[in-house]
């Protein structure tokens, strides 16, 4: 753990409840805006947000382009086409209301608005040149914590891959955390989202890049997550767990952007990318494999962990910490009934060799994990949750 | 404690032993920079550093205005005459490298230049209505927090009070966090400005406003000061020790910009106005008294903060704990041989109605506290410090 980091956010975070009935208010923040682009999804048009949001700008003279047709874990193609049918269109502000997905997909749109650069010239890490147009995002999962990350995610189908635009120029200007909106969330994507912000807290917390203030923020999210997951789960409607859920997976998105994910997530993209397993359950599935792979290099780490998510009175020394951890999360999957099977996904034991390769590629976040993870180390940590 | 916050920050900061060095590069961030104004103070002149920064902006084709005749704690008429002295001149970026009054007479400077304003204009809260110019903030004491948090406090002799100007255009763009910068800082000022700090996260913590996030800063900085602040008073050159307090400091300032300091800091203000008992030593007076007096209101934070500083031990229940926070203060106090009487700066019993009068005017930071101070009160706690 170092003292030495470098730390970015969001313009600005607001977090209350019913806060997204203010958003007309916030656009004061910016300089005349008289037309904005809305990207969402079916399920907040459904539950009456989106139009409330376009009266409430309306009134406010400012006309409003509303796109719910953003897909879950959009390609690279998919967002080009969306960007094609409005490239031409003057916005003063865009606005994203939705999962990860459609705030990366927002994140993306607004940075090619004003650079004239391809979603594959931008994939990478500092690509992008200009910043883009105001941004503001406004999570309805707690899940990726997009929000305040640097990174958008794309799927590359022909190269079976989840690859990122990382970028400082993708930070919003302007953050919203209306845990109301999270309470309609299906329970599956609860779960899974859920996993994956634990998920980004933990990966960040045992990072080789790991320091005094991604710490700060992956210790307060595993402790909010640990809390409150098994109760959303359970009682979706429990606003204060969802608050909690919210703000445990934006610490979260703050963690990873100043530490980095690690091996969970490398190998977690293949399976995104190859056989459309989505992001939350990819990383449940490999965290208590991957974490047990880690184990020997990290158990003052687990340690920390086992306190902080509540397990330390069953615990007497590191070693018993680390199985505490890793039996917690396991515990978690179970109870919060995640896939734990490859199979049911038509993964095969021949598709090994292939995923394994996929994941060696993504050396930004491998180069995170405490341990060097060989081809050899990835192919057995798929074959254990591939039964 | 509430889930609702707002919550801004600096545009980047960076923490690296020695990174004041880097400077040069960094001003790759703001576009065409050809001229900059730094403001400093004698001992970064005399430890060379200034010397050092010219020199390498000179390289880059920046040429450089030093100013190091800030006072501490300077007067709206010594903060004017600054600026009226460089009215005329542009420059694309200034950079502040010292205490928190270096800090926030840069901030003001900063706004001065782009707002048609007198500082008396802007005293309060959002009366700045344009961003300034770009600013670098280098902290050189362990204290304030001034480079994140939207104040900058000025001294007003006439009022005999200190005043605040807050603004969201007062956050700087970059924050250098370079420890080696605070090695030289004097064993008195180490403490005061320690003491500061650590007051900034404890009132944050207890604060009619206290929120998920800034208790998050609040606890991480009560960690980080209450583990390294006897240590860089006795031993100052040890660099870990610095970067604690370095980073606990800027944590304090997190929490306050995004909770709020409460009525230590209400009553500091005078004996700063009406006595130039400088800010951090003014703090460390009242803090365990103000502490003893919201007590019966703060129990059950006091057991959390008692934990947080290393305590626990010692406690079987809140009132316990409550009694191990104040003493430990009051030990701090002894053991850094922070001056414990307002007689020694010429404070009398006939003043005592006056200071009282001019603190309840501080109803800013008075509504954060968690009890309500009478002017009674008010006196009753500076006749405890005057002995
Ligand atoms: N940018 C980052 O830092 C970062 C970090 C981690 C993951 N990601 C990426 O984010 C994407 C995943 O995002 P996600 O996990 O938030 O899922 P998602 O955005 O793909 O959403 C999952 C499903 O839930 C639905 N949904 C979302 N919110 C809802 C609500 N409130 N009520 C009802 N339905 C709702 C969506 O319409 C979708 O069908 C992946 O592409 C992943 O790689 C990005
Ligand atoms: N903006 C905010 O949020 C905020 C918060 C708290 C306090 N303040 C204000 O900040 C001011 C106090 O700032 P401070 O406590 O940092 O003290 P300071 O800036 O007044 O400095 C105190 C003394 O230490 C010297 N010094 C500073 N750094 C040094 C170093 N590295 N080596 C040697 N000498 C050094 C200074 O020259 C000065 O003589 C007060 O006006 C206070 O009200 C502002
Ligand atoms: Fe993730
Ligand atoms: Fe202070």
């Amino acid at each position: 753990m170092m003292n030495n980091f470098q730390f970015q956010t969001a313009g600005q975070i607001v977090a209350e409840l019913h806060s997204v009935h203010k958003l007309a208010d916030y656009m004061e923040k910016f300089a005349r805006v008289r037309r904005v682009l809305i990207l969402s999804q079916p399920a907040m048009q459904r539950a009456g947000y989106l139009d409330n949001i376009t009266t409430s700008l309306q009134a406010k003279d400012i006309s409003c382009d509303v796109i719910t047709s953003i897909a879950p874990e959009p390609t690279d193609a998919q967002l080009t086409a969306v960007f094609e049918d409005i490239r031409k269109e003057k916005y003063d502000v865009i606005i994203a209301i939705g999962g990860g997905s459609v705030l990366d997909a927002a994140k993306i749109i607004a940075v090619m608005f004003t650079n004239e650069l391809s979603i594959r010239q931008m994939l990478g890490t500092n690509l992008v040149t200009k910043p883009g147009l105001p941004l503001i995002l406004i999570p309805t999962t707690s899940g990726t914590g997009s929000e305040v990350t640097p990174n958008a995610i794309v799927t590359l189908p022909d190269e079976q891959l989840k690859v990122a635009v990382v970028s400082p120029y993708l930070y919003p200007d302007l953050v919203i955390l209306d845990a109301q909106l999270t309470v309609g969330l299906p329970a599956a994507i609860t779960a899974a989202t859920g996993m994956d912000a634990f998920t980004h807290a933990l990966e960040s917390f045992i990072s080789n890049k790991a320091n005094v203030m991604s710490n700060t923020y992956a210790k307060e999210s595993m402790r909010l997550i640990s809390n409150s997951i098994a109760e959303v789960y359970h009682n979706g409607s429990n606003i204060k767990a969802r608050e909690q859920m919210l703000i445990g997976s934006m610490y979260g998105g703050m963690a990873l952007s100043c530490s980095g994910t690690a091996a969970v997530h490398a190998l977690a993209y293949p399976l995104g990318g190859m056989f459309h397993i989505t992001h939350g359950v990819a990383n449940a599935m490999l965290l208590p494999h991957v974490t047990e792979f880690n184990r020997d290099a990290i158990e003052p780490q687990l340690m920390e962990v086992a306190k902080i998510i509540g397990l330390s009175s069953n615990v007497a020394n590191t070693n018993q910490a680390a199985t505490a951890v890793i039996d917690q999360i396991v515990q978690w999957t179970k109870e919060l009934h995640v896939p734990q099977n490859l199979a049911d996904y038509g993964v095969q034991q021949q598709h090994i060799d292939q995923l394994a390769s996929a994941a060696a590629k993504v050396t930004r976040l491998l180069n995170n994990n405490p341990k060097e993870v060989t081809l050899e180390d990835m192919k057995h940590i798929y074959r254990k949750i591939l039964k």
